[in-house]
C-alpha cells in the first residue's frame, strides 16, 4: 500500500510550512497594527448557509459530506432507483466544507450580532475547499487571508485597506500596484447607454477584457443581446487613457447625466485624495476593466498584481452592500480584500525572496561523544534553550557522520561536539557549519555565538 | 432564515481566538526551542488511509465525503435497493476529514521519507474531525496539537517530552502533575500470570480503574475470562503504593522472571534518572493503571493532569515502535504527545489566569470631530501604527457617544479626541480609559502613552 493524499491536496514540509508562515505572520502583523481582531468559523457549515450563494456552479463545487449512521435507510425505493444524485445529495447530505470565507463571515456577522462591536474590523484565516478540477496553482484546498471591515460606509475603510496593501507588500519586499474601480461607475456606464438592467452581463464581459481581448467582449456582449451602437457607446469609455485625475474628468462628463454614476466618480476621487493625504506611495490606477466577476460588490472594486512576476491577482475585494441580506440582517455596508496566500508564496519563491533564516528551525546542535558528555551536553542544551534559542541534542551515541549529516541537511547553523576533553573542560568544540571554522568555547559562550 | 453552524461545531469571537492563540503560540514557543519544525497535512484523506485505524467504533465517526460529480449514477439497482449505508458509503466515497493527527503523520512519514531529516521532529497543531454525539466539552470539530521525534529509540526523547511539558505549563501557569508508564511493565505483568495474550484486554480494563473502581475493573476482566486466581494475583502490582524509587524496586522482584517487563522497569528509572540531573522539578509519578486504553503504545506512556481543576487528562502520549508499519515502513520507533488545547482553554477560563492584555487588540483609538480634524487624525494613528502599536481611527464623525462606547466595548485602552482646539495644537485629547484622565498632549506623547 502506497500511501497517498487526494488530488488538489497538499503536505506542507517543514521548509514550506516555514514560509506559508513567515508570510501569514508578516500580514497578520499588520492586520494587528490596523486593530483588526481574529475570528474562526467551523469547516463544516450547514448546506442551507451554503447552498445558492456561488451560483450553480459554485452548488457543484462544494464538498458535501454524508451524514452519519443509516444515512441510506430511510430513502425510498423510487429515489434510489431514480439515481439522481442532485436530489439524492439534498437527502443525504445535510453539511459542506466552507467554500471561501465571505459566506461563513456574513452567517457569523448575524448569528453574533449582539456580541460584536460595529464597525466590525475582523480578520480570518483558514482553508476553504472546492471540488474544482486541480491544475498548476489551483488547489482543492487552500487558504484565504480576509481582512473585513463591516457595519460602516465611511470611505476611510477603503483608505484603510489600501494601506494594508502598502504594509504588507513592502513588509514582504513585493512590487505592486492597485487597481481600483467603483461599481457604481460601472452602474453609471450601464445607465448612460441606455442598458441598466445588463449591468451585471456588461461587467461579466468586461471583467475579461485583460483575459480574452476586446474583439472576443464585444462578441461576448453582442451575444448577450446588446445592440452594436450600444457596444459602440462602450468602447470609448472601457479604453479610457490618462493619470487617474484625467479619467476622473473624463468620466465626470461622460456619466453628468447618471446621479449613480456620478456618485462613484466621485467616491474614486475622495479614496485617491485621503491616499494623498497620508502620503500612499502605491502604484493605485484607475481601471474601468476591473470588475472581479463578483456580483455582490456596490461600491469600490480592488485588485492588486505584482509587477515583477507574471501571475494573476494576488490581493482582491471591495464594498458590498448587503452582504448579510442573505441572512436577514440588512443594510449593513462592509468592505474587506482577501489575499491570495498561494501566489504571494509563488510570487516570493520566484522573486526568491524569503528570508534566509526561514531555512533552519534549530541554531545550534550538540554532540555528545560518550555517556558522561551526554549527560554534560544535556546541561548546556538547557541553557541554550532558557536563553531562547532553538536547540537540540543529538539523541543517538555513535559515530560523528549521522549527526554531521544531520545538522548539514537541516541547515543547522552552528553544532558543539562535547568529547572527554571538552568534558573535561566543561566546554564545547564550537563549530561554525558555514565556514568549517571551530573552537573550544565555554555554555555561555556558545549561547553568545549563536544569538 | 435563522443562521446556525453544525452541532458540535464553534464560531471563535475576537476574546476566544485571542486566548487559544496564546495558548497555540506558548506551545509553538517551547515546541521551537527544542527545535522541532511545524508540518500541515490535509483536511481531507483518503479513506483507505483512514479506515481501519481506529477500530469499527472509528470507522462509523469519520466524517466521509461525498464524491463529487454525479456519484449515483453508476450504482447498480441492487446495490440502490439495499440501502445498506455501510456498503454504500463505500461506493458513493473516497475521501474522508482528518480523525487525529497521527495517522495523517504516519503517512506523511512514509509518504515523504526520502525527503526529511531523521530523527525527524515535527509538531502539528490542525484541528480533527468527529462524528461522536456533541456534548459538553467534547465537541465535532476541535484542535490537537501534537508533538512527535520519530526515528530513534533513544530515551532522551521521552525526557525531552517531559522537559516540553514542564516548559508549557509553567509558561501558561498551570500546575500539573505527570503520570508515566511503560506498556514493557504492563507486558510483564500480563506475562508473569501467564495471560501474555491478554495484554491488551489487562491494560484496556485498568485504564478504567480510575473512572470505575476496582471492584468494576475485575468484574470486566472475569468477564473478559481471566479467572480469579489471575486478578487476586494482578491486584497488588496495579495498587503498588510508596515513592517512584519504591514502586521500581519492587517490580524489580515482581517482575524478575519477566525480561520484558525488566526492560520497562530499566526505561521507567532511566527516564527518571534523566529527569534528575536535568532537575526537572516536574511532579513525576509511576502509575501502573494508566494504559490510555491505546494499543499501539510500546515503551513510555504519559499523561498530564491539571491539579488545581477537576478536569480529565490535559495531555498524553507515550513511545510507538510500529506507527508507520501500516503504511509499510517498519521498524521506525518514535514518541510523541498532544496537547489538549481545549482542556487547556477550559483549564485557564476557570483558572482565570489569562493574561489581561489579551481583552484589548487595540491600544488606542482616535475620534476625530469634524473633517479637518479627520485628515490629522489620519496623520495621527498613520504615526502610532509606524511605532507598531495597533491603533484605530473611528470612521464615521458625530457624537461622541458612539465612539466612546466602542472603545468601551473593545477594552481599548485609550482615545485620543481631536476637536478644533486639539487640531490648532497638532494634539490630542488623551484618555485613559480605566481611570477616565485625560490630558491634551502630542502624537508623540500619545505613542509613549501606548506603549
Amino acid at each position: 500500500m502506497k500511501p497517498s493524499i487526494p488530488k488538489g491536496t497538499r503536505d506542507f514540509l517543514p521548509l514550506e510550512m516555514a514560509r506559508r508562515n513567515y508570510i501569514f505572520n508578516t500580514i497578520k502583523d499588520v492586520f494587528s497594527r490596523y486593530g483588526f481582531s481574529q475570528i474562526e468559523t467551523p469547516a463544516m457549515e450547514n448546506l442551507t448557509t451554503l447552498m445558492g450563494k456561488y451560483g450553480e456552479e459554485g452548488d457543484k463545487l462544494l464538498f458535501k459530506i454524508l451524514n452519519s449512521g443509516d444515512w441510506a435507510g430511510g430513502l425510498t425505493d423510487e429515489e434510489m432507483l431514480a439515481k439522481n444524485s442532485v436530489k439524492l445529495t439534498n437527502r443525504v447530505s445535510e453539511k459542506g466544507l466552507r467554500y471561501d470565507l465571505t459566506v461563513p463571515f456574513a452567517r457569523f456577522v448575524v448569528q453574533h450580532r449582539d456580541q460584536i462591536q460595529f464597525p466590525f474590523r475582523r480578520f480570518q484565516i483558514q482553508p476553504v475547499w472546492r471540488a474544482d478540477r486541480p491544475q498548476k496553482g489551483r488547489y482543492r484546498e487552500f487558504y484565504q487571508c480576509d481582512v473585513d471591515i463591516i457595519g460602516t460606509d465611511s470611505l476611510l475603510c477603503e483608505l484603510e485597506l489600501i494601506q494594508i496593501v502598502q504594509d504588507v507588500y513592502a513588509a514582504l519586499g513585493i512590487n505592486v500596484c492597485l487597481k481600483l474601480n467603483n461599481r457604481k461607475i460601472l452602474a453609471g456606464i450601464a445607465e448612460i447607454i441606455d442598458e441598466p438592467d445588463r449591468l451585471i452581463d456588461i461587467t461579466v464581459a468586461i471583467d475579461k477584457l485583460d483575459k480574452i481581448g476586446l474583439e472576443n467582449v464585444e462578441k461576448e456582449l453582442l451575444e448577450k443581446g446588446l445592440t452594436q451602437d450600444k457596444i459602440d457607446a462602450l468602447k470609448p469609455v472601457l479604453l479610457l487613457e490618462g493619470s487617474n485625475e484625467q479619467k476622473l474628468n473624463s468620466l465626470r462628463t461622460i456619466l453628468a447625466e447618471s446621479e449613480i454614476g456620478l456618485k462613484g466618480v466621485e467616491e474614486v476621487a475622495a479614496i485617491l485624495n485621503y491616499c494623498r493625504q497620508t502620503a500612499v506611495e502605491l502604484n493605485i490606477e484607475l481601471d474601468l476593466t476591473l470588475a472581479r466577476g463578483l456580483n455582490y460588490y456596490t461600491g469600490a472594486i480592488f485588485e492588486v498584481k505584482a509587477l515583477d512576476v507574471e501571475i494573476g491577482s494576488i490581493t482582491g475585494g471591495g464594498r458590498y452592500d448587503n452582504l448579510t441580506g442573505i441572512f436577514g440582517l440588512k443594510d449593513v455596508s462592509g468592505v474587506g480584500i482577501s489575499f491570495g496566500a498561494d501566489r504571494i508564496y509563488d510570487v516570493l519563491t520566484q522573486l526568491d525572496a524569503y528570508p534566509q533564516s526561514l531555512q533552519a528551525t534549530t541554531q545550534i546542535l550538540f554532540i555528545p561523544m560518550g555517556e558522561q558528555e551526554q549527560l554534560f551536553a544535556l546541561q548546556c542544551v538547557k541553557q541554550t534553550r532558557e536563553k531562547g534559542i532553538a536547540a537540540e541534542i543529538y539523541p543517538e551515541l555513535g559515530k560523528m557522520k549521522k549527526p554531521m549529516n544531520y545538522a548539514d541537511q537541516k541547515h543547522i547553523p552552528w553544532v558543539a561536539i562535547i568529547g572527554e576533553n571538552e568534558l573535561q573542560n566543561q566546554s564545547g568544540m564550537l563549530k561554525n557549519m558555514t565556514t568549517g571554522e571551530q573552537k573550544m568555547v565555554s555554555v555561555g559562550e556558545i549561547v553568545e555565538y549563536c544569538k
